[in-house]
């Protein structure tokens, strides 16, 4: 949300009308919020600002110590122009454009829609004043981001343009702001620029719609197999159990499911060099999105697991749970039986929990190390080890776990209701083959035959400056 | 703590005497522990380094290959000096003032207490010696940092100054260093670097004050009406109840509030700019202050959220609930009774529990996307998506959930004793408004009248250079 | 894993040619998997490439816009060059040193292993071409992470090298591919820069080795003491309690016992200060490697802490102790007993329930605060705030919640079979010790002596330029 904010409560720039040795003049057209803010922000820095409107006289509150002037008198001191203009109104630009020869201009804006127009607003500057130097920066920012400065953590500046010396100005400013930089090229970056601040999650979609399908397909199967069959044969309203029974299925149904998805690429990606005989051969399109997911996958997974998890905890809270334990103690009492302890029965459960425990701690480790301040301060080899290995023994530990749960009962008519497994059979299906697979994998002859193709081996004659992998 | 480490025991730094291209010569005043551990650095990154102490020829361990003379002679060579000692003792510098004249003078003092004295450290040594260039840097950095150097992610180090090469000067030395610097603009932003080290949650102390406030008088409330009143009218001493039920019933009433307290100054600001039909007037002060800290709100709600899932795991683990559920089965036996299964009731638990964890999950969700590293990688609309939206969507959840908790007792007068409603139905006045309110900004005529205001229509003529906000 | 990835799926650098306004001309020795995608991302980046290789007609796929030549031909024009082969080829670049004199050389290899040479791959290079400027750089990248661009925030880049310039200009191409550039120093940190890839948590191995030994020591207690015993004295099978009875004992106590471990460096080196009278006496090195391993030691008690968390919750689920609660009931039934309530036992239950969540609470603050993001945005004094003042306290409230625990059973000698403590007794040992010191050190006389050593006073006669401690 945009809200409205008295600029005093600025709180990381200095207070105060700070004595400016530097006294570079910038000049600002434009003086609504953004505008504003910005020449409120570089004042404070020490930078002295014109503003540039078209009606001096009457264009709202600016900031102490500005001056304003008509757009052609403010660009004529300032060798910088920020443009905090709509692009709608750049066609009066056009007119100064013999004024602001050679001066740099910074393009702020964005647009409210992807594809709104069909070149970037920084390329159609450009096209209208092709005597400056059109350089698009700071637009990944509102108001509100700018004037808070960059408190949480550093706060990063694209900048792209087509001329060096004026994309070296726009970067001391931003690093005066206490921005870092990043530099994304020429101006014909200017459209991803533009679009960055509108995208919404890109690379979680994908991810997104797989867990949406899998809960769905699950979610129906169980409550057919579970719910309607219970009605149908037996005439029992169990219905109450959708609520927190048959979601304590559906959740690590899908979480094994996708965690299995994040390794299974990595598994055909190895078969498919294998078989090829070489790694300079390119993926196919589907892999190489896939292996670019893998993340999302994990991530997603990950929060189903601790959904499970929170499902499982509160077993014993439940009423009908409750209900239940007390009508078996008070059926055991009034038939006067005397049910004897099972220790089997106790070392099975006892290690299904402990291997699932220990699991979903493994699988939080590997949550944590993708925090981007973590995983930057891993080395390459630690976080492949901790992403790899410890990641395929958190599969190989759930996996564990979904089989101790199942125990015997793969064996029993009884689970197979109206001839479908169970739910969790169904589950054990895709990371049982990535098991298997890997472990192929991992065999001698197949690990060298690999290490040599990744090294740069090829099947046929590979040439003469074979660049050896930086990874095995 | 400052622990005397060993200078050998430096991580990062390239170990043993590195044959240095760079050569330049850098003077320390000062021979104390971050006089030392600096040159330590600094000889490690490939600098000269010269001391300057009052007593040369015994002023205790120096860094291996560090020269030391007398203050003099020492500021004769180099071009910057840093001053490492105190500033009770600055007053003896200006005795070689004429011998640091045009050179860099970078102060890195602190001091133990805000406001100790009437000027900041650095603008007294630059009234002192008017001809040098003081630049503040390093303060915010004590000797075990500057040793470890910038293991933990970027470290970042702030500086100020009145002069631009004095500053570039410092700033190209901290990079070899390892650190990043951020330019906070003149000297007289010295007190504000001063004041840094000092402060202790500045932004978090309203926020805890509320959260404080608030659990203090439910706590009473709760105590009053559950355990005191029991007292008096049946005599039951019931009072080993606060470590668990009534702490378990003060945090989620806490949480709640204070979620409800991140959402509604936004409310109060769409309301307040719908009613005045304009964005460009500024908010009341205590309405920008609140919604400073609507972060540390909403991530204190977090904290006393978990605490309440975690002390609703623990009630099947407790003597008090599996005496009473063991006493409810054995009185039904021996009474021979029969408890019909109460379908509703299972429902409704199951919801309540169902949607209290997927509010929590959300909530989790919102607060990890609160952590710098990843709000950082977030574009502007994908972090407004989730704290708007999902934010929302959380309260909404979190309302729900305690709705279906009271479930019918709203009607029920013995809900009421002495008068007073239950905590959580007075938990639930502020949202219920809170979420009323949003739903009155979300009907169509609504909406639009507040997203033209916000992209800069006014009731009144606005001018000409209306820029459109980035953000609706 | 180094998988193959279409040049194309490059997500953040532009797409398509860029109209290239630096024009500046960059030579890469090698065609293999790194030389290809870096020059793919120069080339986006508005260079131009040029490739040398020694069969110019034959080389595999290559990005498009770039040219390949031999290399005599490709190092003419180009003023700086990267070296992408292995280093049992640079051999042959001997031969080229003449066309190389006064180039810019990046070293960009890594080894499969740690210490496979005598002396660093760069230095060797700078042996071989005594007449070029070698800098090591990005190789603590692979081509993936290259590929990537720095999407997980900021991406850091080592570099080393003797000549400034050569790494100014490193440097410059390092910031426009959008990298952050940490300058390690001279050429002698070549080996620590191709050795960074290599470590495998290096910090963390002494920690790991004493929670595995502590670990396995309290198991076989545990095993010896509880099952163990029960079969021989009472011929009970109870080995299922292995699972999760006994791991809820263990992993408690590792964590205790590794917290401690945490604050007990600290007080050591306070004692020691204290006794030695000065704190410019270095410290033993076991004390200093102790010191710096405090925070992995702290989140593996984490980690430890967690587990117990998990496994407490999960009690009341598991068979063994439905059917003990339902074999209490049933006995109580036929033998026809009436259990009073034990209101002592109900508040020590809930007391040490509570207290364990607030010190889990507490323990959760502090893991949040060590994430590199988190505690970089913390002033010096607030990180020391948490991890000091917060610390001790939770170390204090666990403790408080293990003697919660024990209660009364310190004195009764059933709790002692065989002549050994409990493990929780055992555990206490460490942290009442730390606490009982750590209250020493408070005391106003002692605190005020430690402050003033810390401060810089000595004992004996200090000298002139005494620093006062930044931190009390």
């Amino acid at each position: 949300m945009s809200e409205e904010v008295k600029p005093e409560s600025v709180s990381l720039c200095p207070l105060g009308m700070a004595a400016a040795p530097e006294q570079e003049l910038l000049c600002i057209f434009g003086t609504g919020d953004l505008g504003r803010t910005l020449g409120q922000c570089l004042l404070q820095t020490g930078y002295r600002v014109v503003y540039g409107s078209r009606r001096p006289h009457s264009c709202g509150p600016l900031p102490q110590g500005a001056q304003v002037m008509s757009h052609d008198a403010a660009a004529q001191s300032a060798s910088l122009v920020f443009v905090c203009i709509h692009r709608q109104n750049y066609g009066f630009l056009e007119s100064l454009a013999s004024g602001l020869k050679g001066k740099v201009l910074v393009d702020v804006s964005n647009n409210l829609k992807k594809d709104l127009y069909p070149e970037a607003n920084a390329e159609y500057l450009q096209r209208l004043i092709p005597g400056a130097h059109v350089v698009k920066a700071f637009n990944t920012l509102s108001a509100w981001a700018l004037q808070n400065g960059p408190s949480d953590a550093n706060r990063q500046v694209y900048m792209c343009g087509n001329n060096a010396e004026a994309k070296q100005a726009v970067s001391e400013i931003a690093t005066k702001l206490s921005f870092t930089v990043l530099d994304r090229g020429s101006l014909s970056a200017a459209r991803e620029l533009e679009d960055f601040p509108l995208q919404l999650f890109p690379e979680w979609r994908l991810p997104l719609r797989l867990a949406v399908g899998l809960t769905a397909f699950f979610f129906f199967y169980l409550l057919i197999r579970d719910i309607i069959s219970a009605y149908v044969e037996e005439g029992k309203d169990i219905s109450f159990r959708i609520m927190v029974s048959l979601a304590n299925k559906v959740f690590p149904i899908v979480s094994l499911i996708m965690l299995t998805l994040c390794y299974l690429p990595g598994v055909i990606a190895a078969f498919l060099q294998l078989y090829r005989g070489t790694k300079y051969k390119r993926f196919p399109d589907w892999l190489d999105r896939w292996m670019l997911c893998r993340k999302q996958l994990g991530l997603l997974a990950l929060g189903f697991a601790s959904l499970h998890v929170l499902y499982t905890l509160i077993i014993p809270i439940r009423y009908y749970v409750r209900f239940r334990l007390s009508a078996i103690t008070i059926s055991e009492i009034r038939e006067n039986r005397t049910t004897k302890f099972d220790t089997t029965m106790a070392w099975r459960t006892d290690s299904y929990y402990s291997v699932g425990i220990l699991g979903f701690g493994l699988y939080v480790l590997l949550g944590i190390t993708s925090l981007p301040s973590i995983s930057n301060a891993l080395s390459w080899r630690e976080f492949s080890f901790i992403q790899s290995k410890l990641g395929y023994l958190t599969l190989f530990i759930c996996t564990f776990h979904t089989y101790l749960y199942g125990w015997d009962k793969f064996l029993r008519v009884s689970s197979y209701k109206w001839y479908t497994p169970p739910g969790y059979m169904l589950s054990l299906v895709l990371p049982s083959v990535v098991l298997v697979l890997k472990l192929l994998l991992l065999l001698p002859c197949v690990d060298r035959s690999l290490t040599r193709i990744r090294q740069g081996w090829e099947r046929t004659d590979p040439g003469d400056d074979v660049k050896r992998s930086l990874l095995t």
